[in-house]
């Protein structure tokens, strides 16, 4: 066993594993979707990808689709499918009338029917039917914004002023049934939240929304006003759903992986998210414990940790994370840890994250470079440059948060 | 299971476990220290609580001994124990008197002979002979502190100056066996630390102590170059030392209490010293992931966090790690977290710690208070008083750092 190699291989599954096309398929494995008629409708940044997959798996199954994706992100045609490229994070013409198609796609189906609803996130501004104004539509949010109401306050509002959002765009399939899969990329996975939750029940009630608009004092159209009272769908009996690709798959790879190469997992959290070099001080920690424990141990966190700046250095969140698990890792021999963002991108630099382990604090020093003043100036990359420490995937095409590993062997 | 009635138990067990006489007990069992003459020798401010401990179980098997503790330590006569209290943290008249008086006690003795060796924090400046004039290592050691060398550094000089420190003791106790019980109160009980090592081998060499004199420019006397060539004890043959008492047993007690009350214990590090209320989210982190795992599991964490105050409120460490926990822990029904000092003071209150679950932030929400207000001002005290979550157990006459433990129930 080798501790970088075995980094290298968890982090190159765990990425595998949260790609939208693997996501995709394997969300589908198992799922019979034979019956009427099967359409495709796939929003947000990953929408194309997402596309491609299904229709590779599903094949002439696919009678019909749309892909609603952000400028670019488009790779070409695929059959049966129309292709709309529109703006984000700010909606434009292209996204209003994208989605305008994707209800027409989906009306006076029957309950044999299927739809196969794919959602990354991006969705909330490239899906998007406005019931007022877009104008007030925005008027709206930014007085909500600057009354400080929160963000669950301002979805409230924001799903009764639209078509699709709030769970209405199931709501316009039915009597057709669907099935929805959800590469989540916010923690947590709160299936409201992402794309604002077109397939997704909505809990908040008419009275509460009233009540928002009262209590900040909120100026809004006679029009607004009737919407308001409107319900949104509380309960959706035509839809099954499938969160995938998110941390939890990220970590739940990393577990497979580590189990694999003979380590016993223990996934600890997937919603990490206090100072990075606490995080990394901590699982040092975790570290010092379990050195001598006699058998080989991962622990894994996924989530996404911050960073607040106070140097002038270079380096990412994941980077000084850990560059600071680094101290206590010093001297260990039998001990690495290493922490990636899933998208190949940590901070502004070249690098997904850093790797640790036993020997990076005496390697530096012997170069004359002082940990503690590296992590002071947030300078993490050139640390773990000189170390050797640097891990460079360049860009995954996925964005599932963080993963971070620390690897003990006996 | 209550989540409340849990905790208190731990956390009963645990110190008690951890209180000098106990450990001591703990110890002595098992060992034979029958054959020869056995002689005592208890030292540090725990020095008092350990002998009354050791006397009461070997009882007429202890011929001779001598305690020397701090000004007020003492509770009263030991049998065939001669008692001394000095100065500490700066040593005065009565630690050498007390000094001198225990090197004659352990002269002469033959093979057959045992030494039990009691040791607690604060022998350093209770226990010392200085080689030199105490005017002039004192002088030394405020010229290396000047200079900026190191902890390690500073005791290579001193233990060099000192009749009984860096392992000189055990050797004086020589051809008799030493039986060393350190009561440890510094994380990762670095055995040369505690007490300064009086029977604890020393590593340090002669050359590095002339390099570090060289190095900083320190003016010493003729005399004291002469003793900084005279090497310590590399190894000590006549030497047992058992540990105890410290942060680990701490933890291995909640770990035992909580196998004992249907938790699965997981003890993830003794040695935690990141920032207290990144541990509490951290920590929190871990009972979102593992809330619904469909069993009960504790996470034990042992060490001393910091916290840098900002706010004017009052607290503690582990009162704001717990407080900090609460915003992850809220809305979850069967988890919950405590955090204490382990001699019953959390900071500058009449608390030993704070405890909080699901409900903390809701019940402090209907009472108008915020909790990320309450940490923003360091005041988790009156926090945890509204919440009820004040953990007060009146001092406990041990100081193992601080315990905390994450309850999940299924």
């Amino acid at each position: 066993m080798n501790l970088r190699t075995d980094s290298e291989r968890i982090i190159k599954d765990a990425i595998s594993a949260s790609l939208p096309d693997t996501a995709v398929i394997n969300a589908l494995k198992g799922e019979d979707l034979s019956g009427g008629r099967l359409l495709l409708v796939s929003i947000g940044k990953a929408a194309w990808t997402m596309a491609k997959a299904a229709c590779d798996v599903l094949g002439s199954m696919v009678q019909e689709g749309i892909v609603i994706t952000k400028y670019g992100h488009s790779k070409g045609s695929l059959p049966h499918v129309k292709i709309y490229e529109a703006g984000h994070p700010v909606p434009d013409k292209n996204s209003f009338d994208a989605t305008e198609e994707a209800i027409r796609l989906v009306s006076g189906l029957s309950d044999k029917d299927k739809v196969l609803f794919l959602i990354s996130g991006g969705g909330s501004a490239l899906f998007e039917k406005p019931l007022v104004s877009y104008e007030e539509l925005e008027n709206i949010t930014k007085q909500l914004l600057s009354s400080g109401a929160s963000i669950v306050e301002i979805n409230t509002i924001r799903k009764r002023l639209s078509a699709v959002k709030g769970g209405k765009f199931a709501k316009l399939c039915e009597p057709a049934q669907v099935f929805s899969v959800v590469l989540s990329d916010i923690i947590g996975d709160p299936l409201d939240m992402i794309a604002s939750g077109p397939a997704y029940p909505d809990s908040s009630t008419s009275c509460e929304a009233e009540g928002i608009i009262k209590k900040y004092g909120i100026a809004i159209s006679k029009e607004a006003e009737q919407l308001l009272k409107v319900d949104t769908p509380h309960n959706l009996r035509n839809v099954k759903t499938k969160v995938t690709g998110s941390v939890t798959q990220l970590c739940r790879s990393a577990e497979s992986t580590c189990r694999a190469l003979g380590y016993e997992p223990i996934v600890l959290t997937t919603s990490l998210s206090c100072e990075a070099r606490e995080a990394g001080s901590f699982l040092g920690s975790i570290a010092e414990h379990h050195n001598s424990a006699g058998k080989a141990i991962a622990f894994i966190a996924g989530g996404e940790t911050v960073v607040h700046l106070k140097g002038s250095g270079k380096g990412g969140r994941n980077q000084e994370l850990a560059l600071s698990a680094a101290i206590k890792l010093s001297g260990l021999n039998n001990a690495a840890l290493f922490s990636i963002g899933s998208d190949g991108t940590d901070g502004p630099t070249d690098a997904a994250g850093g790797y640790v382990d036993g020997s990076t604090v005496s390697v530096l020093r012997n170069k004359g470079i002082d940990v503690y003043e590296m992590l002071e100036n947030n300078d993490a990359y050139n640390a773990l440059k000189e170390s050797g420490g640097l891990i460079v995937t360049g860009p995954t095409g996925t964005n599932v948060n963080d993963l971070t590993v620390l690897l003990l062997r006996e």
